[in-house]
């Protein structure tokens, strides 16, 4: 079998098939109906091994990761997911591996509806690149730049899951098999989509937690010309993490933790107290983390006492997001 | 600098600026209000060093080159260029090597109107992959299964100079500075978009030049379900690859050359004669170099007699095109 083939074979069957798909892939385009009156909300995410996930990830995983972490960036902003191009870099045409990393890929693209309309495969350092559009109606506004003194802070989910899961790996530490639920939380977090549906009618400042808290958050204060303040002891801590941390827990280890994947909004009390209801309701845990300040900067209270802020962040590379 | 701060800034400036690009560079995702009534033409590719360019080949061409290989995905498809995305890997954030790469990438983005809407910026071995959006009209069908039995096989531009261009620099060639025309042909491929443009209201099979024009062709006859017959004394070729060639001169470098990014297109006899002239009116060189055929192959003839093929693709590395 010719490796054009291969990947040929193993991309035109994969994910949701769409009515707004007109040509997908096998031709110079493809060719793409979008929904009258909605703005496209588009993405853009590269990982790579050794740098987004450990080198020993499962194929499956890697595939999932790599369109989770771009649905996640949809979740932020509102969006509904609908097409997805993906390219592959790889040492070598191994069949087994395209098989397996398009198995955990498609699963999740199922999962939410999107289609696969493109893409390129080329021979090269293990890498792939993921560009996902989504469709936004024309009342949602979840940009960064929307933040406002009094804010309430929210975070979905729990914080610190995934960067225990890397540390497990990284410190080749024999509890793994115990501590799957943080593996999973590492190689397969759930994009915030329906959390994101839920937020639809109100205007928040929202971001997803891929660099950690304080460093995503920071985002939100920068584009809004505000700061923040985080009470430590609300941080919504799992009890796996708790268990694995045991009496070493440190909330250092949830404000710089990478890869949640968790959705970081702010709205005024009002729509929170709206909000909190429905939330409960669908069984997605909502925690109230801090406030929006109007003087720059993040502070950490504990106990009403400010912490010194100590930036140890889960991954050292050089990225800009979009 | 961050090194974040630095891809920032170079990516924020980048590009054309539109008035349907809603919120750019700097929020999970960009927003975009697409045309109504039109499809959105979608085609994304990965350019890797060594592979798709000469290791040595300069930030700005390398820039220029990873749009311009995607305008021609867009020409191929008669679509007019709207948005890119671009992620690139990079071993080390060298804000010398950004500069130039946008540089390159920048100024062809301008000039046909695309706007930069997003990124992500990685550490790793050096790749670029460019995602690109543009507009088609709902009238105009250049599909690679539009071939018909009878229709004249047409390129525009010349053969060859691209992959000449390559094995200059491969055997190191001191005759480089002579033949700056077949090294710029490599390096700063112009997209056939003006042609494109020009044959909007015809049904035609069309395809851009990347592999070479046996392999392209053959993914025509391939969608369309029929052959080719390909007249080997009327393939364009440049003053300038003949004297490079000399004696040495023969079909198989061009039908087998790479990276030239000419069109190819299938048309019947009536829109043959109805753009001639158009084309010569707009001095955009098109030639006619075969027939399609039923019978499944491509054949090439000279002086009416049939020649064998001998596949020497100038690229060696597996790729799914989009």
């Amino acid at each position: 079998m010719q490796e054009f083939d291969l990947i040929n074979r193993y991309f035109k069957s994969a994910g949701a098939q769409r009515d707004d798909v007109e040509l997908g892939i096998g031709d110079d385009c493809a060719l793409l109906s979008p929904p009258p009156g909605k703005l496209l909300a588009v993405s853009t995410d590269t990982l790579i091994s050794g740098v987004h996930f450990p080198v020993n990830t499962s194929p499956e995983d890697i595939g999932y990761k790599s369109l989770a972490v771009n649905l996640s960036d949809l979740a932020a902003m509102g969006a509904q997911p609908a097409w997805v191009s993906l390219a592959i870099s790889l040492p070598s045409a191994d069949e087994d591996w395209v098989k397996r990393f398009m198995q955990g890929f498609s699963s999740l693209a199922q999962e939410y509806g999107v289609a696969l309309v493109g893409g390129d495969t080329t021979r090269g350092a293990l890498s792939i690149t993921v560009s996902i559009t989504g469709f936004v109606d024309s009342n949602t506004n979840f940009t960064r730049s929307n933040a406002c003194e009094g804010d309430a802070i929210c975070v979905t989910g729990t914080l610190g899951d995934a960067a225990a899961g890397l540390r497990l790996i990284l410190d080749n530490d024999p509890r793994q098999s115990h501590y799957q639920a943080l593996l999973h939380q590492l190689n397969r977090p759930q994009p915030q989509l329906p959390a994101s549906q839920l937020l639809q009618p109100y205007r928040i400042a929202a971001i997803d937690l891929s660099d950690g808290l304080l460093a995503d958050l920071g985002h939100i204060c920068e584009r809004s010309g505000c700061g923040a303040v985080i009470e430590l002891d609300s941080l919504p801590v799992s009890q796996t993490l708790r268990e694995y941390y045991a009496d070493d827990m440190h909330w250092k280890y949830l404000v710089n933790a990478g890869d949640d994947y968790q959705l970081c909004f702010c709205c005024d009390d009002e729509t929170l107290q709206l909000i909190q209801p429905v939330f409960k309701q669908q069984a997605i845990q909502l925690t109230r983390i801090g406030v929006i300040r109007s003087q720059p900067g993040i502070r950490c209270l504990q106990a009403g006492r400010e912490q010194a802020i100590d930036y140890t962040s889960g991954y050292n590379h050089f990225k800009h997001e979009n």
